[in-house]
């Protein structure tokens, strides 16, 4: 019998890429749609990729709207997760891709979110030490944040492995598709188009603490992350370049083979062969990250970068994923590693 | 038992498309893939977003390799399909994504290509009056150019229903994949983004006589084509304008009626409500067409646009989708309306 | 002395493009700035790229601050011109960058705006025939759309000449600035990079009257125009292809000779050699007019193309050109026919 | 009397930038261009948007071309300039915007371009410690590479001051442009569009010793440099992230006023108002730095972002600016700080 998947918050570039993953999952059946502000509108007009769904209109994001289904995916805005969750019985497997539920701290949350801490869910990132462990079962799902996703599969085994010292310095380019659907004149195409340029410098964009949580915890330790994230002139994509010293000792050997004993069984994260780095076009629409790492020996420093698709393995691709985990189902069900490029 | 397909040309962009596409098809095998020039080589060096094929290494396009397969797609230079396709037995399907076999006039191959001309195959089209019955059975296929498809696509419920008077005016839009993987200093990046450039103006692109073929048919008498097609700064998808002078007597609601009834029952055409455009991004990666027609009282003339990804539906997607109808599968079997967007 | 200019709409893309201009303009110097919704912000946040001016701070757009200036340039939305035009004194020059002026017809204002006509003034394009004599000492400007210019530009020798019938088919694609700094869901970068799409099809965009306006004044009889504007994944340019069917017994010759004709002393409008056709990155930020013309004796059609960059000859350098004629300046003053490629 | 000046490589980005700027240069007349697999050709079939020397034809590049001018630009592969400069008069300023005589140290020479070192040359980038005494008079300029410009802009002031550790760590994104005219596959638009991809990772990229030169003069010991480039879609610009670990006691305060102190009379650098951050479309075209930089006091990182055109103060804008001052013009002169934006 096929699994009911509710959808809220369906006219957003979120929502609408787990619709058009959940549209070749074998295993689900779309059920309710909503969003707020388009409610009442076709879906055809708000998703024209989404031809199967043309004809879906929205509904209000309400409690009797989401009733009924096995799984409720929330495509909200950040600090409305926790009272739309809080009406879902217990039984629902709620998998939130928006942040509220994705930090330990709560004065992490308080400090870059600047309102009460809703708590802490399993956090949904399988490649993760522990990641898998966590979420089997589960019926409440944090979506890890894009860059933290993007990062945190680049940089952690430097740390597993003790290869790296615990001062993370990060340099990543998103698509703009990162930003929402919520129209501001930074994000205009004339502006965006031709134009690099980053935002949210010096340690508070809010991914930071979220990135400095998952290579804490593969170190053991405290570990601190330099991050600037930059808009790049492409829809979709996150290429993230992460950098730490080397430990004492450490050899290029050493570290190529940390990362191939990490990704060797994973399903979505490859290694590239020597020689060739991870560009975001490979893995456009797919689930798939890909990763390649250098340990430059006259400044000391492990270099490793991925690329994602910020909207599927950065957002729904890896809720689907973590979906598929928590009901039981094969991890890779309903996903590909294959990108649509050129 | 899974049908055994080989990919001549595996390294370009038809190439690795309708390896993107026979990856997700449930009923076909991968078998050997070729390329010349780059024979030899690791496919995932040349097509890095096929992950699940990157360890498969190029053969060289030779009849031995090519041998014992039940379906061969050919992705080579024009005027090269017909020694190979002579090598391969009767019973072997054979999907030529070039031109060579496309035009059923010997005068207008020799005029537009230049060399003998090679004959002609059963044509790629299904949507086109006739199109279906043609390919049934067929072990021989040539498949459409990208620009004849989406023009085609647009335009001739114009003809079949007689609205319109036999001089169409084409003006079409194609992303750079569309000019192919060999490097050429107007191709580069630097030239094309931001740009927007015309190119085979005055009814000289080789793709002008296959359009005046297919409106020609529909139409039963002679259409003549103006054909303007323009270099955009995208890596996928046609936009094609479509005009031609309404007969008298026509109305914007018989405009609307003839292009409702041509769409009706096809499953990848889709004719847009009234006041939705379409948009080449909203087919990125699909086999879907978007279409939408306007009747300008004023002007006296239709104007009916399609959007394809022309690298799916427009060369690889209408590949398959024939393959499918020629081996007795659901047409739509492993392909997609649902596009990748934003 | 030099001459003192006011802008009114200094924070939109028109008014940005005209300040651009005006500070390598020799003969002017640079006024009040003004802005409703912005008045108070210094332009440096509003137009980072104008360096020079970044510590300018927004007025409102007040009689009392834009009088005592020499020249007005209104970039202001659709229907505001006339009042604040009418407290300007009849010697300041004002310019007006919106539609208000343009058409001649009131019924034709009333139709596509919706509101009573306001007027119409001499228009700024000096290359149509009598295009300079209107334009020598004149107090208002009406600057005319970038469509029409670019579509008039191309065509207009066709009906000067009496090459062509009287029914025009234009497609033209244009970057996204052409719709302005407002931000809308269908501008944002996410929708706009890597999509075509088309808008206003059938005759109803607001520049149709005006090209037909323009074309039919060149022709000396009523000229029809089927117009789809299309907008493309680039900042800026323009590409019109223009058609129409060539009178009996014209050749190809004589569509070069006329084209050749009417460009042969023109600053800014360059008719490109046989075999190089127009492209949008060759005038980006250029005052010049690429122009190509090819005769399709199969359909027994002209195509005429151009390419402009919207916001230099299509708005503020059209601006700034009919200024330098108004004044009686050097017609070329302060603008460039060298654009900025690649 | 006007300084003539010859342009050795004219059909290449960096020749046609030159270009670019000399024709808006007044004390300037364009002599000899040259170029050797196109000589013989028009410049307007190579540089279309160069209008006003269409009709230009390409000469060899040989020593009685370029015999006969004040001032020649070589515009040449690596390894070729020191050739053509033995062969013109030591009265002649040659400006070579290869790298061949930027390295001071032959090893570094030797090992990152593996041919014999050729010399150094006084090093155009006025704005370092000492940079503008040792361009006075020269008649040899070694014009920095276009990263390390934006990089040691970006940075020496943490250096000057003594307010970093000396480990920079750099990650910096440039348009295509920078890869040159010449066609590879992975430069193609198809490619480039709509993807990021590094490439000279960990430590390779020829211009890393560059920057270890200036970083290491500006702190009077070695700083060390990882350098991570990556290409974007987009045709100029580079966006460069530079972050060293602050010393102890270093705070916000003191390293704002190490970089308003060092930028304060810099006529095209521009340390941008707190809060605004650069971006490579405001400096499209220009020779304008923008620059930013901030504390990251929780990673004890100083993060320093700058972004300039690759091409203008990158490439041909920094050799005509440094020409300015080897012939005692003002450094300003034909150059601008207005960006073409959007």
């Amino acid at each position: 019998m096929a699994v009911r998947v509710a959808v809220a918050g369906a006219s957003g570039y979120a929502g609408g890429e787990v619709l058009r993953l959940l549209l070749a999952h074998p295993e689900t059946e779309i059920g309710a749609l909503t969003g707020n502000t388009n409610a009442g509108q076709r879906l055809g007009a708000l998703q024209p990729h989404l031809l199967p769904l043309a004809d879906r209109v929205l509904a209000e994001t309400a409690p009797e709207v989401l009733a009924g289904h096995d799984v409720v995916f929330l495509a909200l805005p950040h600090g409305q997760s926790a009272a739309v969750a809080e009406q879902l019985g217990p039984d629902v497997l709620v998998v939130d891709m928006g942040a509220d539920f994705r930090l330990r701290d709560p004065a992490d949350w308080q400090r870059f979110y600047g309102t009460e801490h809703a708590g802490t869910w399993p956090y949904g990132l399988p490649e993760l030490p522990g990641g898998r462990a966590a979420l089997r079962g589960a019926r409440r799902i944090a979506v890890p944040g894009c860059y933290p996703t993007a990062v945190s599969l680049a940089l952690f085994p430097a740390y597993t492995a003790g290869l790296a010292e615990p001062e993370a310095v990060v340099v990543a380019a998103s698509g703009t598709s990162g930003a929402g659907k919520a129209p501001k004149p930074h994000l205009l195409g004339s502006e965006v188009m031709g134009s690099m340029t980053p935002y949210g410098v010096g340690g508070v964009h809010r991914h930071t603490p979220e990135m400095i949580q998952n290579l804490g915890a593969a170190a053991g330790e405290p570990v601190s992350v330099s991050f600037t994230p930059m808009l790049a002139p492409m829809p979709r994509g996150i290429l993230a370049t992460c950098t730490a010293k080397a430990r004492p000792g450490v050899t290029g050997d050493a570290v190529r083979a940390a990362w191939a004993k990490a990704y060797a069984d994973e399903p979505f994260v490859h290694l590239l062969p020597e020689g060739q780095w991870p560009a975001t076009a490979s893995v456009h629409g797919s689930n798939a990250v890909q990763v390649q790492v250098a340990y430059d020996a006259a400044a000391h420093r492990i270099i490793a970068i991925s690329a994602i698709d910020n909207l599927t393995k950065g957002t729904a691709g890896g809720a689907v994923q973590s979906m598929n985990i928590a009901l039981g189902l094969d991890e890779s069900t309903g996903l590909t590693t294959i990108g649509v490029a050129p």
